[in-house]
């Protein structure tokens, strides 16, 4: 007997209509002979509007209260798909993260799941019933709730596959998979049948994400196949998985744009050890993610950094810029909050020369100014000018063909 | 130091501004010297939305995933009782009843509390923390959320008062006690400084009960003083406790009225063994709840059996009678659907005589008709005709000099 794990986003059980849907594809599953679990997340904007409650009250909510309010949207939608598979003729039975034994660490609002004890699955299961598990929380040592940050529920659905030792862990969402590029505005873009979790990885990052990094992570770990698929409709769509079939003939797998970016370069900044480190210790400090750093070799003992953060993210980084240039004895600071990056991926390129120079040339052809690089072994990136950035991304993705049918 | 339970209904916590007010109220308990734990209840009309939620599921949620789905009004109410403590500055931790080891049996919807296990509110009242409980709800030994069904966070705040061996347990509403008449009806009714358990638990069943009658049983049990009072003022309510200063002296503590009764009466039955258990159990497979049963002493080998039922059940009771009256091979069914319930409760009225012909005379003399009597030991109720009934109450009232100041 085969054991499927089924996650529905928010979206996806956001009516009473839309979770009967979800209820009958449950159900389907189980009738054709497999065991099924079912997670799912916080219908429609259900968390926003706790999260709304909180603020009525607090402007800094201590986070396990937080995680206290937050999780029960989550044991509302639960409680709902179990009635509506109830109301369909079949067993089922509803388990929050606690019930179901979601052990995760201490750290509310982004806690990481340590063990799940499968035991009151597995005797649901025996008994012919479909298991409903709340996604996005856990509880801790203590029994107090724990919410696992964004993309939880995703992260509670591969974990749970892992730990039922799944065939499959379908994530049923509003997109119909994972496409070659985003289709908005590549009309040619192409779903894809198979991706690597690694090329997933890649394109999470990248912010082309249908998933959340931390939950392919667990695919990869303990080798779950994922399907993300679309909830509207039957058709097949994209698998997520470690070999695939095409890896090596296939250079690049997708394009993707993250389009509010702002690059930020320090110029003259003295080339002596613990410089970096002095600066991004500033910008964590006040909770600034920054995307990627570029620094050149030095020339006459100074260097420029550069590195690109999220466009609004940029006013903090210039009220605290000043200081760095004087601190560090630097130059000065130059910063740009009109750029975005065009990024390809492909595990196929770690095997394939030519990849670089194609995409530059395809940029080049169209006159876009290229003016920054960086790379990892599957993925090429370039910040260029953000008025340029849908036409690089159809450049870019023509250049590779990725919307030929492979 | 003394422990002070506090009790917050749904109403007392519908906003902002009253959760923060009910948040005002347990930090200045702690800081007059107590160890303090509140207890609250769903806001507002949250458990009835959720409700509604089920409904568009289904017409017959399981009583399970009901209680999992209803849980969360308080879980919510709790997270942000404990947020508003913090925002003034006062330690407060918030625990659900699976948390806090509210132990109940498993007979969701209507579920009894078997055991508190109150170590972790001890060790957080150690810490100088206000502890919030979610009311209402508790955990079987399988994990399984339960709620504990009308009136449940009374129950459990003085369940827990019990376990937590508190000086009193406070239930703040949205009256300001328990008066000797409903006050919209009697505008002389007084509030009454004390009243006995046993009082309050007639005056409960009478439908005057500012609490449920679980909750005034629970603190009889455990003698726990319960003072019910005002969520809006700082004026002392109304205490129920055992024994009140003036119980021998005041015969009649209050009048109550229960307006929308039906009677039934049927004619000729058999003076046999058995027969009154066949009527009783044919209504009670109906779920129809009787209120009051009275049969007097047979004449030539057969009786007149006589009940009232809430207005709204008689159809039902009318659809069964006919069969009733063929299978006892009685006379035939009497039914009026437009009577009342004019009682008057004091334990005084033990070691006191003429109580009922003081109130017998009141109604007469105002020409309002006795249809039926039931008295209690500490209770007289007479049934009369609906039209008659506030005039009745108001005429009792008077005859007993219940809005003098005692």
């Amino acid at each position: 007997m085969g054991t499927v794990v089924m996650k529905f986003g928010g979206s996806s059980v956001a009516t009473a209509d839309l979770i009967r849907r979800a209820a009958g594809r449950a159900i389907r599953a189980k009738l054709a002979g497999n065991h099924v679990a079912v997670v799912v997340s916080a219908c429609g904007d259900t968390t926003d509007d706790l999260i709304e409650m909180a603020k009525e009250i607090t402007d800094r909510p201590d986070p396990r209260e937080l995680d206290q309010l937050m999780s029960v949207g989550e044991q509302i939608s639960i409680a709902l798909v179990a009635m509506a598979i109830h109301a369909a003729g079949e067993k089922a039975i509803s388990f929050t993260g606690g019930q179901v034994g979601m052990e995760t660490d201490s750290v509310h609002t982004k806690a990481r799941i340590q063990r799940i004890d499968a035991k009151r699955i597995h005797h649901e299961f025996a008994k012919g019933a479909i298991v409903i598990v709340a996604g996005f929380q856990g509880v801790d040592a203590n029994q107090d709730i724990t919410t696992l940050g964004r993309g939880g529920s995703d992260t509670t659905a591969v974990a749970l596959a892992a730990a039922l030792k799944a065939d499959t862990c379908e994530i049923y969402t509003d997109v119909e998979g994972v496409y070659t590029a985003d289709p908005r505005i590549i009309p040619t873009a192409r779903k894809l049948p198979e991706i690597s979790y690694d090329e997933m990885l890649e394109l999470a990052s990248l912010g082309a994400g249908v998933m959340h990094s931390r939950s392919i992570e667990f695919g990869k770990k303990y080798d779950i196949p994922i399907h993300v698929r679309s909830s509207l409709t039957d058709v097949p769509g994209t698998m997520i998985i470690e070999e695939v079939k095409d890896m090596e003939a296939v250079t690049v797998r997708g394009a993707a744009l993250v389009k509010e970016l702002a690059k930020v370069t320090i110029r003259g900044v003295p080339d002596k050890p613990g410089v970096a480190a002095q600066v991004f210790h500033q910008i964590a400090s006040r909770n600034i993610v920054v995307d990627d750093i570029i620094q050149n070799v030095s020339r006459d003992g100074s260097t420029d950094l550069s590195f690109t953060v999220t466009a609004g993210d940029l006013p903090a980084i210039v009220e605290i810029g000043k200081d760095f240039v004087k601190k560090l004895g630097a130059q000065d600071i130059l910063t740009d909050d009109k750029v975005s990056k065009v990024s390809v991926v492909g595990v196929g390129m770690r095997s394939h020369t030519g990849v670089a120079e194609r995409m530059f040339k395809a940029l080049a052809d169209a006159k876009i100014n290229i003016q920054m690089i960086t790379t990892s072994e599957i993925k090429i990136s370039c910040i260029i000018d953000r008025a340029s950035a849908q036409q690089a991304l159809r450049v870019v993705h023509d250049a590779f063909d990725l919307g030929r049918e492979g």
